[in-house]
């Protein structure tokens, strides 16, 4: 009867998926970000992505209940930042729409970099209780990545709805991280350009 | 090695993709309002999700390039929003990031009711030149659906990207919609309500 495509099917990379399979903990914001710093890394030197990764958190347990990268040119779709990765697919393992069920393990968002407007949006629906950040928006502004309409009066609505960001966190090495990326020719997405040529 | 989920699969219900292999053309904004709110009242008809439709179209030929719905209950995934639905389906079908490519036909947003936050966001990454709009925000927090950290000059930010919005089309109808739905007890999913029970 039908004969278009009417699934969306979306690979997350084993070596991403690996890091929530390890059962490790993390129970200092540092030592999560540590983590999402190491598989955007990953992400670029297996020419997979963006300079981007995220996870969601038990925030009591310290358990990774998802991981995300970047992945909007190996997918081509511009949804797939690593923060809508993260939360569908941790979303997917809890089995609900929502990360803040009664009765169920707060969670948290931790991101290498500010969430753009649409990851901060996603955020705010998720159910996180908690989005911790690395570099910020001027940080990727800075390197070519456009970060959308996020106004300071954009987090307070989300604390106003229990969502607490926290800032900093290993910025610098993150910072740093996106700086590498273009100075080492890392393609910078954006609507208006193009898919990579052959080889790039 | 891996043996935990590393795919996200998203179905997109038959009838609604059904709309795209019709083959028919759209030229007025009223036409194509039409349409998304037939595909909305048709999402709670079936009982498949929330009073909200949104189609991505070809601006010149008029012809579908996807359709989505909200899914959010259905497929236990807060980001699916009828417009991230379309749109990534949408990207799919043109096998790119971006629906603005050089030398490609230019694309527009077609949406039952005003876009969140993460959907405004994702319709500036999609490359959408246009964004067609019914019911808007109040009408939908009227009802008890937020729509997030959304501002004037979230539109402004847009439009400097040429992101042109185009408001009121249809909109004492789609609006309707979402009263009929909330007088009808639909659910209206949020971050702090869990599913509804059974037989909901």
């Amino acid at each position: 009867m039908e004969s278009r495509q009417s699934r969306l099917v979306i690979d997350v990379p084993a070596w991403v998926d690996a890091v929530t399979a390890s059962g490790q903990t993390y129970r200092r914001d540092e030592d999560k970000m540590a983590l999402v710093i190491r598989l955007a890394e990953e992400n670029v030197a297996r020419r997979a992505g963006g300079p981007f990764a995220a996870a969601v958190l038990e925030i009591e347990s310290g358990r990774v209940v998802a991981a995300g990268v970047n992945s909007v040119v190996r997918q081509r779709n511009s949804a797939l930042h690593a923060e809508m990765l993260a939360l569908m697919l941790g979303q997917q393992r809890v089995g609900s729409f929502t990360l803040r069920a009664p009765g169920r393990p707060a969670h948290e968002l931790v991101t290498s970099c500010e969430p753009c407007a649409m990851c901060l949006g996603a955020t705010l629906w998720s159910g996180v209780s908690r989005l911790v950040i690395g570099a910020e928006r001027g940080d990727a502004m800075a390197v070519g990545f456009d970060e959308g309409p996020v106004f300071p009066e954009s987090y307070a609505y989300l604390a106003e709805r229990g969502v607490e960001a926290v800032w900093g966190v290993r910025r610098a090495e993150a910072a740093n991280l996106l700086r590498a990326y273009r100075d080492g020719g890392g393609f910078v997405y954006n609507p208006d350009a193009g898919p990579p040529t052959a080889g790039d």
